[in-house]
């Protein structure tokens, strides 16, 4: 095997064997293959695809880098919900525990900040003493006891996909659909599940921004899943402005907590219960979407999934006064307010100028290496097609450095645009798969 | 400047400005860019190309990487030759002496063996005591004696392309118009040239085997130097079949020395003196094709050109006894013979097999670091079109190691196909530009 032949090939648009995937996946994992090699390779993929069989040895060879889990010590049905993410999206927070209170086992692995989006550990994180690290006996009995786990990925599940995402980052080669697709799959058909839910992200603050490429995508992960045995329903989400009002770690996390207690803003709560649905129908609790609503509905009201949400947080080690009382959470010293500056309706507000306003409010990373900041963060107060008046608050920023705060502040006011024509909405929910 | 937004610019086919270049090309030199960084640039340029403009802006920000020369202590016309490389292609040997000897001054500057393809400078170090590593004080005091210089190239000239040659190397993004014709052109720019002669290599030996590519290359290395005020003369030349005889090291410096004594075989004739006639009209010696003939024809005849060669070998610290009698050069202790296993028509003799043999046997290089061994080599001993008989010696190897002929074998036995049917020779010459 040479892998210059190899990187030669696909370059030209030919077609790899699976043995030739397996050995450069292998390499590469083992060192034996430089940085430099690999992401050549990763740009002549991003620009001359993989085809079903290629793609379907990537994932395999991907799997097989690592270790694979197996809960089949739970009998409850184990599924997961993955997001390609968003901006603003809190959704794993409140829709984790109303599923595990309906009877679904979800042994969620989420990851960090990525770009101008945000991250479910980073959030989780700001919650005291609450710990994502977890060794997998700890995970093996905390999933167990509460159907619940809100963890981080496992250093010795994909590793492959570590090293390849950290490469993919920095070399432009993240938009391409089967190294996408490849990246989540492998790291979730490693995770031991019966079903998988996807959040596939559609518009200007998602990473797959054209919502035929996002359906793409959605049914070629679809398609890797089927072939390894694990059902997926994928839903297709707006992300042209951000989901709910929330945008930051402790803010985000306060407003899940609303979602939990029958609140919260209407478009996250129904993006939350429509995935949440599609993982009761998946897990066989029910056959019927308005049944599984009217569960998820109850588990709400009853407090139940409320309850979930403080048992997982003081079983993975976390202060739970903070989730009876959001309050108690951290929130930034200042706060600085961006009005409209004329009447008319909101025909803007665009989810990756405020994904990347967030960022450098320092609620995400510039660098790997860098701290987060869990009390700052943007709350933004009209959606795409409100009317709205001359000097109506349009954003609040909560800041705590004033040189972040003036970097971030222009991307925030050029976020929003006001029409004097009625804007109509964007859909919530643009398809679904199957 | 962020270099991950350049390589999505490049990789979306959008346009990179003069200044985005230069502070790439200038960030990889100083090593503030990574090698995979720029190897997914070099990928997304190897699929997306680069506009005239683009084009322009990078051979200038590589010229400027390093050190320019000034020969202007010279006055005669100086004029170079560089071939984009083939598989016994030792005319640079023979025709720097003929041009010296006509009048025009050759500062030439060569590389060594790269993939299946020969360098000068490795066959020029068979001659026992040769320096091709000169100082430019040394390297300017030859060329005003001798009007011929036979070196490498100095560190200091276009610093970027020695490790952009090699991170295209190891990535494969060599054969990209673009990227060939910026390497070329920066470095024979940096050499203070009144004009350069280009050989463009077509067929299965050259890097660029599509005649109609090699055009828009030699088209492109011309366009190059027309704006930088240094005339090109482009000849595109055959290399379907290895030309001349020996392909080797040692064996190549005996074959040129052939050419200066009046002998050789035709196509390496005929191919060393149509482009030394390119380098007297180029230079001004002469006007007119056939009195630049004559005057080569007369440089042989006369002893004058051999008496050059002679000049600079001791000028440059050889012993000048191998090349008044080359059976003292190196030569491999054993010989193999392959034979036509019918009678017929000569119908291939591929020059990439026959480049691969070579390298297989130790005249060329698998790793950077690897030494030649100079005594090895192929003598080629029919043509395409040739009549052969069955059982006719076609090559002879020239090995020292066993492993290495069983190695070697197999290529230089395909290489070679006898047809029933009279076959055509092809072309020596594929066309000029302009």
């Amino acid at each position: 095997m040479n892998v210059i032949e190899i990187i030669q090939r696909k370059r030209d648009e030919g077609t790899l064997s699976a043995e030739e995937i397996r050995w450069v996946i292998a390499q590469y994992t083992a060192d034996r293959i430089p940085d430099y090699q690999m992401s050549a390779l990763l740009m002549a993929i991003f620009k001359a695809g993989l085809n079903g069989e290629e793609l379907a040895a990537w994932v395999d060879a991907m799997l097989h880098s690592g270790d694979t889990l197996d809960f089949s010590h739970v009998a409850a049905p184990k599924v997961d919900k993955h997001s390609t993410g968003g901006v603003g999206d809190k959704v794993s927070i409140a829709l984790g525990p109303m599923a595990a209170a309906c009877g679904v086992a979800v042994p969620m692995m989420s990851g960090r900040a990525l770009g101008h989006t945000g991250g479910t550990l980073d959030k989780l994180e700001t919650i005291p003493g609450f710990r994502t690290a977890l060794d997998p006996p700890e995970f093996r009995e905390i999933l167990a006891r509460t159907h619940l786990v809100l963890a981080g990925q496992s250093e010795t599940l994909v590793p492959a996909d570590r090293r390849l995402y950290a490469l993919r980052d920095a070399t432009g080669t993240v938009e391409s659909i089967p190294l996408i697709s490849s990246s989540i799959m492998s790291k979730k058909l490693a995770e031991g599940l019966d079903a998988l839910v996807l959040d596939v992200k559609v518009g200007r603050g998602a990473f797959i921004k054209d919502p035929g490429q996002a359906r793409v995508l959605a049914e070629t992960m679809a398609g890797i899943g089927a072939s390894h045995g694990v059902p997926v329903r994928a839903v297709l989400t707006d992300m042209s402005q951000p989901l709910g009002r929330a945008v930051g770690n402790a803010c985000e996390v306060a407003e899940a907590v609303e979602v939990l207690r029958g609140g919260g803003p209407a478009d996250l709560v129904e993006v939350t219960y429509r995935l949440c649905e599609e993982m009761l129908l998946a897990g066989g609790i029910t056959a019927d979407p308005s049944d599984a609503r009217a569960r998820l509905e109850q588990a709400v009201a009853s407090g139940a999934a409320f309850a979930k949400l403080v048992e997982v947080v003081e079983a993975q080690g976390g202060d739970p006064a903070v989730i009876h009382d959001p309050s108690l959470l951290a929130r930034a010293p200042e706060e600085h307010t961006v009005t409209a500056p004329r009447g008319g309706y909101l025909a803007r507000a665009d989810a990756l100028d405020i994904g990347v306003a967030g960022v450098r409010l320092g609620a995400g990373r510039e660098r790997k290496e860098d701290p987060i900041d869990p009390g700052v963060g943007i709350t933004v107060l009209a959606k795409v097609g409100d009317p709205v008046e001359v000097g109506q608050p349009l954003a609040r920023l909560a800041w705590a450095d004033p040189g972040r705060l003036a970097d971030a502040l222009p991307l925030v006011e050029r976020a929003f645009a006001v029409s004097e024509e009625p804007v109509a909405p964007p859909p919530l929910i643009h398809g679904d798969v199957p």
